[in-house]
């Protein structure tokens, strides 16, 4: 499976080229033919024998790219100047910006924004301080809260260079969800620290959203979290993942007229993101679930089987499966993958029963080639933006986190994750739903709409909002 | 000292009142009588017989609006209706938003902003962790961190309640600076947790502004951050009031044509800003201050002298002065008061020296009253806005940082805070220069970049700045 050019690695070169008909179509021609895209081209500059050039190109990647730039070098007329990267210049002083709300033109205004007039509020919140989720920023706001050990795909990058993807989460929950939500990267891998730390900075959110942070810490972080503060804390990694993975499945049986209760199902990944997909099928009433990690299928009588995965031997694998992730795959309906690359193959998926579903979520290689498994599987999704049934988090955590704020939640239970499940998956209608079609696109604005209704629904009757709800 | 009607304390009150040709003019009337200021009235809707009107009028506070809207009760043929506090309704739903500076419209963006695009961002500040001032919010970001425990004059009042405060102080860095700050309430008193917590949040931001953390933790909380970190921590209760407060200072004896070294200084007050003030007037050159606190002046004789208090005894007092502040005063040239309402008297004014100054900054309650103080001192400042030379923060800590975020510093130093007082002081020119006019007012434009350039300047020439100061 080659990867194909992405505008997240597109480059613009700046170009002298002279001033000759054929000049332009050169350069494209050349850029074509070692394999990037043209996206755009502008002539930035004319004269009587010279013309300047931007030319933008998806590439492949950075090496994709230098390739690219060395073979417009060798082009008999051109001169390359500056090389940029659109990915590069969209980030260059970080992507969010912190407003004021509130005009200061004059000094009537700062005596309300600032002292004197703010004394008053700060006193009606001590007196009250149920009203700070209605007189301040914590309505709203959540934190995006990381310690960057597990920067997507990446591993242990540490929290200055997690916060790229902290600053583009907080960007995504404020274009889905209107949410104000701010990064904090930790200077830190202790786990009591992270909580100790996360626990005092607390005040100010009304949620908390964990992200990247390495297994099995993030599971001790986020219990004891949830035990200590009275906002709901998510880990979008594993509740992010387990949500769209759910509503995707729900979908995908539609078309094969499977039902959960009644299907094999084959997860490979007993990690942060496995584990909360288990839990979530399991509380939607799936019955026979055999999890499989790098050392094959897990069940109680697997020597040396860690400590953090007995409970995954006690409550999976009803049949006392044994072996590899091939073996268990033989005759099951589905397969989801939120693992590591090439795990399995399309022959794997070939022995499945009929009309299986494979959802290969290890980004960005999957568990199979996509486009090999759809030979067998009636429905393929992967976690990739380059095909078909994108499993998406951004399907999931704007519009869990909107209802939780609207309800003024304390907490987030397994209720509301199946609720939300439910309901992203009834975004899709009858008439839209085919193979190639089980999850919305993540720019229907019913998404998050219709989301954060059923998650502000299931925490009022969890009775897990504020005992005042303030206007 | 009566105080005024603020907008600050304002009020609209909706009232139904009869169609009669004087019906409004005796609402109006009623207000005034009450010493209430209308400052907007609007016919809502009107009828036959009745008609609505909502009036603003600014108040003393809760009480005088209360006895404003009961007076309003007692009118013929008036309903009062809803009442509404201009204040409170400004503060609804907080005074902050957290914006994406990126457009997120379709799936190409989306792969910048967020995966897969972002991976190469990530990787390349992992690869150099200073290209995070580049690349990342960490550029223009700085924490406003408080615990709550002393609120504006307010006292411990939690972190909740101290929210508006740090929210508004955000407000007014964007307004001022264009800074992004981000408030930081922290649910801790513990010092050792504090400085944990904001360590371990710390690579987020580019500069830390304490608020409102009361004295004596302030001092260790600053003195470990400062050793520990690798950006500038400024706590404004300290060095900004010192920094305004010299600034002030030096064109004061300019109008009165005396020099700081020679002047006698008494300085009421020897808590966070007391000692910030004191080190600075020291750093810039003056030889003779008495410090006195609530106990009287400060010596080294003084019987059961606070730990807190030696370096002071050791550092100020020359002439070995002991007794009471207005002991101390007789014949001094200079009284700065960041103490607590009315310590001195117009007569302890009048028995100091000729062409006297008088900063009496405590707020909202000064140290006397400085409408009776400007009939002996020759120059009086304040902290409120309702008097002449308002000793105000905001002349400073939006410039300082500005300075400081510019030339990328890791540390901020006295040299620092004495180029920023320099600096706003000379934004009064000669022309401007008179009793009534020795700071700028804090909408002139000058004063942030004035202060920034000098700040960033003084930052370079320390060589505090980063090694390779990144574009």
């Amino acid at each position: 499976m080659g990867s194909a050019p992405s505008v997240s690695s597109s480059i613009t070169a700046r170009l002298e080229v002279e001033a000759r008909p054929t000049a332009v179509s050169e350069l494209t021609t050349a850029i074509e033919r070692e394999g990037g895209i043209v996206t755009a081209l502008d002539v930035t500059a004319s004269g009587h024998e010279r013309i300047t050039v931007d030319v933008t190109c998806a590439t492949r990647g950075d090496s994709h790219a230098e390739a690219i730039v060395a073979a417009l070098r060798t082009l008999p007329g051109v001169q390359v100047g500056r090389i940029s990267d659109r990915t590069f210049l969209l980030h260059l002083g970080g992507k969010l910006s912190v407003e004021s709300k509130v005009p200061i033109r004059n000094r009537d205004d700062l005596s309300m924004v600032y002292t004197p007039g703010v004394a008053r509020v700060c006193e009606a919140i001590a007196a009250r301080p149920e009203d700070a989720r209605r007189l301040t920023i914590k309505r709203n706001t959540v934190a995006v809260v990381t310690d960057g050990t597990a920067v997507l795909g990446l591993g242990d990058l540490g929290p200055l260079a997690a916060l790229p993807v902290m600053e583009g989460k907080a960007a995504l929950f404020k274009r889905f969800a209107g949410i104000d939500a701010f990064p904090i990267a930790l200077d830190t891998t202790d786990v009591d620290q992270i909580v100790e730390t996360v626990a005092a900075i607390a005040p100010v959110f009304a949620g908390i959203n964990l992200e990247d942070i390495s297994a099995p810490r993030c599971f001790e972080i986020e219990r004891r979290l949830r035990a200590r503060l009275d906002i709901p804390v998510f880990h979008d990694d594993q509740h992010g993942t387990a949500i769209v993975a759910l509503a995707a499945l729900t979908n995908a049986l539609r078309v094969v007229e499977k039902s959960l209760p009644d299907v094999r199902v084959v997860l490979s990944g007993a990690g942060a993101a496995g584990t909360a997909v288990l839990k979530l099928l399991l509380a939607a009433g799936a019955r026979d679930v055999v999890v499989a990690d790098i050392e094959g299928v897990i069940h109680r009588g697997r020597p040396g089987l860690a400590p953090e995965l007995e409970w995954t031997a006690e409550h999976t694998n009803p049949r006392g499966v044994s072996g590899s992730i091939p073996d268990a795959l033989v005759g099951a309906d589905v397969f989801i993958g939120v693992s590591a690359p090439d795990v399995i193959t399309a022959d794997d998926v070939a022995r499945m029963a009929d009309r299986s579903i494979v959802f290969a979520l290890a980004n960005p290689r999957p568990e199979v080639d996509p486009v090999e498994a759809a030979r067998y599987a009636t429905v393929v999704g992967t976690g990739r933006s380059d095909f078909a049934n994108q499993i998406n988090n951004v399907l999931a955590f704007p519009g869990v986190f909107r209802g939780l704020l609207d309800a003024q939640s304390h907490r987030i239970t397994d209720a509301m994750l199946l609720a939300a499940a439910t309901a992203l998956a009834s975004v899709v209608t009858p008439d839209e739903l085919n193979p190639t079609y089980i999850v919305p696109s993540v720019f229907n604005p019913e998404v998050t709409t219709v989301v954060a209704a059923a998650v502000e629904r299931a925490a009022r009757e969890a009775n897990e909002t504020a005992d005042t709800v303030v206007g």
